[in-house]
């Protein structure tokens, strides 16, 4: 299964737009969210765009392996993901991976049509728009474009993680 | 906390006495359990005395690391354990850790003084006896040492994946 997904910062422009839309979605969820990045002892995750997370959320726990991205415009790719408990972040440090960074948000998750679309309140970044699609076929993200076009939302590929890096150079 | 443990073959000269122990101990547990062992892209597990394993028991998958023994007599080592469902060997495998084997056995469990014994019946190696003692002292393991003396046991430190692996040879 392929996360086909892209990603918009909200601002003056299109908040407009979106809050349209979203008036016609149905919100599924919020929640606060607390993720934990971890590099590898032996990939620059960075150079092969892969990522390797915990997400603590509510009394869940979740590890998600994101491999490189599929295409050069959405932020689609393999992804893995298990429910862990226990001593999971131990098991990844006695592995060699090691603490990056802490990502927290606030997210909303709305239901539009076939879309799953995220409002995400990022402490030291701002708000930003996810919209993600569940598919087989890389050739849907198109689906997510079009929205994209349709509310002047301009693709932001880089992940939290890398924005929040590159605020802290 | 440190797992301190001691294993040994069962065979027609220690069977009697071992089951002469097990009449007074109270069986807590009897299950199937399949361990999956992983080799590290980095490290060789054999060499450094590590071990990295997924158990499937029942409806159950626990991911455990194990670091190198502590001593020159027991089993004894660093252990962490995380509860896992979902993708979790994709996970390992993008990762870049391989299936090395897999081991399954039937498990009793028994409650001893203080002491876990597990009477394990092995696919493809037979029966062998653990004994366990939960501690944060690795000086404790002596009480193991004294029980095996007393039942003329012979402290077998390779694990279940090491002699399996020598006996495909």
């Amino acid at each position: 299964m392929l996360e086909l997904e892209m990603k918009a910062k909200i601002n003056k422009y299109t908040r407009g737009r979106i809050e349209q839309i979203l008036r016609m979605a149905e919100l599924l969820e919020e929640k606060t969210e607390e993720d934990i990045y971890f590099s590898s002892p032996i990939r620059d995750f960075k150079e092969t765009d892969e990522a390797l997370r915990i997400r603590y959320s509510g009394d869940k726990a979740i590890l998600t392996y994101k491999g490189p991205k599929l295409d050069k415009i959405s932020k689609s790719r393999e992804e893995y993901e298990a429910f862990v408990s226990g001593d999971i972040e131990q098991i990844l440090e006695k592995l060699g991976y090691k603490k990056v960074l802490n990502v927290r948000k606030n997210r909303k998750i709305y239901l539009y049509k076939e879309f799953k679309i995220s409002i995400d309140d990022v402490e030291d970044l701002g708000e930003y728009l996810e919209i993600e699609l569940k598919s087989d076929n890389i050739k849907d993200v198109e689906r997510i474009e079009n929205l994209f076009d349709d509310l002047f939302l301009e693709s932001e590929r880089r992940s939290y993680l890398e924005l929040l890096l590159l605020k802290k150079k």
